[in-house]
């Protein structure tokens, strides 16, 4: 599993935050040589891809500050620590969209960034949903405005570059797949 | 675009390093308080899904320090300043894996990590592929191997979790979903 293998000779913490930390590592190349490596460290999250009972797909927008500007994502959040990835992706459904769901399945995780961060997304599908809620219970600092979408709304909002991230442009995709497979 | 948009009161440069850098931004949130908004800058990358004649993935495997273990993606790397997309990816693709491209088609841009990251990938398919040199013509720290792989090995690499990121996971799931509108 480590072929290449990058030995750690040293290791300095940049930064500590609230969201990230950023380290610098000077590691052994495989040749011997040495380099530095920049590493955001990230708690990890989850995504998850909600879907009504008449097949709508409900998605949130929100401002993104490292893009200035919105997009529109499927739920999501970070891992709180010790918790478990199914648990926040129960509670961040009913945060960010007033949603309880009766069914959550695993369908992928992977890594978003692995070049220069370990953030990984645990990426599920929600089925069975029942409103919880009308008022969203959501983080101090976060706005978002959730929708309901057709598949073929969705695939639109891809095209229009509304929908513009990995997770969600994943989903999107799942979703399109699904629908083929299941038309044969 | 910018719903709930959050302006930035003050900006401190807290890291300028060789891959990325780390920005903390005072933002106004849209009900007039203030927050810290903990920002990665990154150059921005290309990925391509390079297909042989024999309709076989080409794939490179690296190690990978952020995760400490090798992973297996497609041929990815960094945008140079002022390059165009389209100009890395032949690069990076004949750097990686010693293939030119005859043809490269854009299947579609997306932002990795929103939350924290402004670093966005565009995917590109490259097909018509000729081998140019044996030896691949790496970054100075960069050690890859290269594999070419059948669409049901790739799958069989993301359930075995060798496939791991977010760029080949789309990808893989672009050809699967393409093998199975073909054979309608």
């Amino acid at each position: 599993m480590n072929k290449f293998e990058e030995n750690t000779l040293s290791s300095q913490t940049i930064f500590q935050g609230r969201v990230i930390d950023l380290i610098v590592e000077e590691v052994q190349l495989p040749d011997g040589k040495t380099s530095n490596r920049e590493i955001v460290k990230h708690p990890g999250a989850v995504a998850i891809i909600p879907i009504t009972a008449e097949g709508k797909i409900i998605l949130v927008e929100q401002f993104r500050k490292a893009l200035e500007r919105s997009i529109i994502e499927i739920p999501a959040g970070k891992l709180e620590k010790g918790e478990q990835p199914e648990h926040t992706a129960i509670r961040e459904l009913e945060e960010e969209t007033g949603y309880n769901c009766k069914s959550l399945t695993h369908l992928i995780s992977f890594y978003t960034s692995p070049g220069f961060a370990d953030e990984i997304i645990h990426l599920y599908i929600a089925e069975g949903l029942t409103k919880k809620q009308d008022k969203l219970d959501l983080d101090e600092d976060e706005f978002v405005e959730v929708m309901e979408v057709s598949l073929e709304e969705a695939v639109q909002l891809v095209k229009e570059q509304k929908i513009y991230d990995a997770k969600t442009a994943y989903a999107i995709q799942y979703l399109q797949m699904k629908r083929v497979v299941e038309q044969r």
